[in-house]
């Protein structure tokens, strides 16, 4: 999966194959297949595991704050520090729907929903757009850190996205 | 490169191969390769193609409303409803960084960053962050409206992205 990912970043999507892959590891391609059965599924994989590792930061944070207003920017604070030292989220989006990959996006948006939903219950944020439509608006605006080499500009963008979900009169 | 667009649309990014688009188009695989180096290049063409015909639209939306924040709002409005329509523009954050690429992306973040700019000029949006960061911003909260089917749902989006823009005190 590491493999799959360094290939990706040096030299694009397009560019993966399952024998660039093998010969990174120093693994044969025959091998490589007994575990994955396309380029696809290596990605998907690799893109789970590194959405499941985050979610589980994710919610440590959340737990260590007080209140639905506090929890959701703590939170899109955190995340938006992931993104800009993990870039790597863009590619998610041209892979194929695999079942993996829709599983731990999903998992994303329910947990960035489930902030949501207590923020704008608690009168936090605003109430003209459901929660899903405000999840979507928060992870792709958030998803502006990707690569982002100052702290304060991921700081700067996270209060610009806040800005946007303020209860409206 | 309306062929591999279709193949991307159907299958993913990592399916596209030069024989699949030459299969789709019925051309011989020899011919397609007197055009395009490799399957980089014409998603990078059909990417830079799609980029300025919707350039046009813009400018053409921009000239018809009056006043920096008008402008702005108008021309979010309808790139919102084209992304909305055209789904395909998460295909290029795959793409390995060509040349035609960039120059599309650069092109459209111009366009909408000289917009910023004007509104910033006449204080009718926020100023704490440079134009360029309020751009990613926009450029990647307004990806949300790829594939949304209700007009009233772009619309809310687009809203919301106007509103993290506003003024802060």
């Amino acid at each position: 999966m590491d493999a799959a990912a360094a290939v990706v970043a040096e030299s694009g999507l397009a560019a993966v194959t399952m024998s660039k892959i093998a010969e990174r590891t120093g693994t044969g391609r025959a091998t490589l297949y007994k575990y994955f059965a396309d380029v696809d599924a290596v990605l998907s994989a690799w893109h789970e595991r590194q959405i499941t590792g985050h979610l589980h930061h994710l919610a440590e944070i959340r737990d260590h704050a007080a209140g639905p207003g506090a929890r959701l920017a703590a939170v899109l604070a955190a995340y938006a520090q992931i993104l800009a030292h993990h870039p790597g989220g863009a590619i998610a989006a041209g892979l194929h729907r695999g079942e993996h990959t829709v599983d731990a996006q999903q998992r994303l948006h329910e947990f960035v929903r489930d902030l949501l939903t207590d923020a704008a219950g608690a009168g936090e944020i605003r109430d003209d757009a459901t929660a899903d439509e405000l999840t979507r608006y928060v992870l792709h605006a958030i998803s502006a850190a990707e690569g982002l080499d100052s702290p304060a500009a991921v700081r700067r963008l996270v209060a610009i996205i806040l800005t946007g979900l303020e209860p409206q009169r």
